[in-house]
């Protein structure tokens, strides 16, 4: 009797994930994994990253969506090079996916490549794509009780960002109840504060992935 | 070879639901599946829901949540009877977990059972839990493209309620948009725009929420 269990189905994500990161890393590309729940942020946090990065190196994206292309379209029209993955209902990106999206998307020694994942609190923090690292956005019109009750993505990530928080004044968030309970759930975490639209917290946000890639340099370096 | 197919789990849930829709037509309740995203308003709608129902029947409720007892919590210090379903990392509730919920749940011929499914536009789309009708929340500050984005979801609904319409004045986000995109999808929906907070809307959603249950005993009676 053979028998097929799941985890060899992760592993297999894990896998690709893997070659994949032998790619980046050989094209000298830093890969970011974004997250977050659906109008959380995402798409305008790339386009704010991208007016800050760009002198950093170049910049370019994958975008994940169920279905159509509204954000690849908003970042193109910017004059960023993006390719956008549709999953046909599919609640998170593969590493498999972003393999496959590779094929179109020119990327730059020294630069960025921008993912952001379908809009979900839940199912993208399981597969890893092989990115370096991962950002999860918690917009303040969310809530600040989403890190008690979506823990695993909170888990899985090296940062949390509160984005939309020029709307502070308008809801009953505080930002020290998230880094409350980040600090028993995943210490190690960063937390930043933005707003992409005051600008607030950006410069930042982009200094803190400027030493994140410095850092994994030298540890390959080292 | 023994071959089992996903679509043949699929339609284990479906038999499950059938259970569960059997049941509930026995008890008399009529019961409303909420799915939204993470931080949509769906504890608030219910909140709110709960407060203009009340002389229309009892009202109990279903919480569903990766982790924790926030929402149960909220709701049990209202005085509705609640039981959390904690889904330990599942993206959404299934009519199983649902009919292991209602063990230790009192249910009142005539009133209503409101299941708070957990925040995620994709994964619960595809889980009928036996429901008599469906709504999916969404929020202002998500963005009115969303329906493209997750068209799955709002294909399934009877209504699409707009919550946190207090929040217009802030984005750019365009309910006509919404109703657009949604006459090409799912003709049938209905769409409401209230706000929990200032009650605009509320009244009309509770009497079409009325106005089919009472249609839905007609169609059993006639």
């Amino acid at each position: 009797m053979k028998i097929v269990a799941a985890k060899k189905i992760l592993k297999a994500n894990d896998q690709l994930a893997a070659a994949n990161r032998r790619f980046f890393h050989q094209a000298g590309v830093f890969v970011v994994n974004i997250l977050g729940s659906p109008g959380g942020g995402k798409t305008t946090l790339i386009e704010s990253l991208a007016s800050i990065l760009n002198s950093n190196g170049a910049i370019s994206v994958i975008e994940g969506d169920l279905a159509g292309t509204v954000d690849a379209d908003r970042l193109s029209a910017r004059g960023l090079p993006v390719v956008q993955i549709t999953t046909e209902g599919a609640c998170h990106l593969d590493a498999n996916m972003v393999a496959a999206a590779l094929d179109g998307l020119p990327l730059s020694r020294g630069g960025w490549l921008f993912i952001e994942n379908v809009g979900n609190l839940v199912c993208p923090a399981g597969f890893d794509l092989g990115e370096n690292l991962r950002i999860v956005i918690l917009s303040v019109p969310e809530g600040d009780d989403k890190v008690i009750k979506y823990p695993t993505v909170f888990q899985s990530t090296q940062a949390v960002v509160i984005s939309k928080v020029d709307l502070l004044p308008y809801f009953e968030f505080q930002p020290q109840r998230v880094r409350e309970t980040l600090s028993r759930l995943n210490p190690q975490a960063s937390v930043f504060e933005v707003s992409a639209k005051t600008g607030q917290g950006m410069g930042e946000l982009a200094e803190w992935l400027i030493a994140r890639r410095t850092a994994a340099a030298c540890e390959v370096a080292g």
